[in-house]
């Protein structure tokens, strides 16, 4: 079944810090879309990294370049009528805002901000250290810390992860898609564990998601 | 509608020197397809160069990182029932296999060898004298040229441009899906004056074409 009932896609894209919860919330709804029947994919800051930007790196134009390069394959899957998921940083409001214009031409942007103040996630949802080893200054360019993070000023749907659950920011994610019309039914469908994607930087525990996460 | 009768999809990937007449017939097939309501999308090397391979130059290395990502994302159109076409030159056999090997796990991928003499091409086919500057040493790393071309072995189907005109070739080329199960009427639908879709390198007259013709 194609993505939404016309048969156009629709693109969801998460932006927020590395550990806010994006690839959380991005993998229940991967997960929801495909037990409506609807083709899915995820295109995540690092599997999208590993395969088309390899080599990049982290300055303000090498982000550009990455974004605008998952904007691209994802006005490819969005027009072909596939619900894609996309959940890099995208740092930029002028980046994002390029391609939400792209993707408008082939079906609708959903930009999901996905919020967790950087000291909450230094404190608890760091288990490599990578934020106080950025906040000590160890590494460079690290989107919250010493590299800018702007977040959207008019997103459709604001997640904020400090006082929802993943169950609920994904409730509300349901709702929103079902009010724009892109699902006929908000109930959660999918309950307990899942087998994994694939393809969101969860499953990459060594150097991938160090990447992303700068 | 869907590629394919069972909703899966198929990857047409042409190879060939540049001015063969690889883009000539990839666009041929395009409106084919489309007339028979199928999703399609073309992936030509020039317009995947300016999107997703900014900064890559003409080393094998190089080459193959821009073939590996048509891959990439040609298996993503594939697996959602797109008939997705490719035609980079795609000069080295190991990793148009690889690409092979990749886009199997999600549907059919047809290998189309599109044969025509360097010296046939840079005598008739050379508008903008690319083959006689790299014949003459002026410009470097020129596939069948002084840069390495490996046809395929075993293609499902060579179309030798130089004893057909581009309506057999893609005759023979409609046979073969519909001998494969791709399409259900092999006869040419279309006919005449086509927009052009936009997205091969027939559009890109200036550095574009020079770019993927090296």
């Amino acid at each position: 079944m194609s993505a939404t009932f016309d048969g156009s896609g629709f693109c969801v894209w998460f932006t927020g810090l590395s550990g806010a919860g994006k690839s959380t919330i991005a993998e229940m709804l991967f997960h929801e879309l495909r037990a409506r029947g609807m083709r899915t994919e995820i295109l995540d800051g690092d599997v999208v990294r590993q395969n088309l930007s390899k080599g990049l790196g982290f300055s303000k134009e090498d982000r550009d370049t990455n974004i605008l390069r998952i904007g691209f394959v994802a006005e490819l899957l969005t027009r072909n009528g596939v619900a894609t998921i996309c959940c890099p940083i995208s740092p930029y409001r002028e980046t994002r805002d390029a391609v939400r214009t792209q993707i408008q031409k082939s079906g609708a942007f959903i930009d999901v901000f996905v919020h967790a103040p950087v000291q909450e996630i230094a404190d608890h949802r760091d288990p490599k250290g990578l934020y106080k080893k950025a906040i000590a200054g160890e590494i460079k360019n690290f989107t919250g810390v010493d590299d800018p993070y702007e977040p959207p000023l008019e997103p459709e749907l604001m997640l904020d992860t400090m006082v929802e659950s993943p169950e609920e920011s994904l409730q509300r994610l349901l709702d929103t898609l079902h009010r724009l019309g892109h699902i006929d039914d908000p109930t959660p469908l999918v309950a307990g564990p899942k087998q994994h994607s694939g393809f969101t930087d969860l499953r990459l525990t060594g150097s991938g998601h160090v990447a992303e996460g700068r």
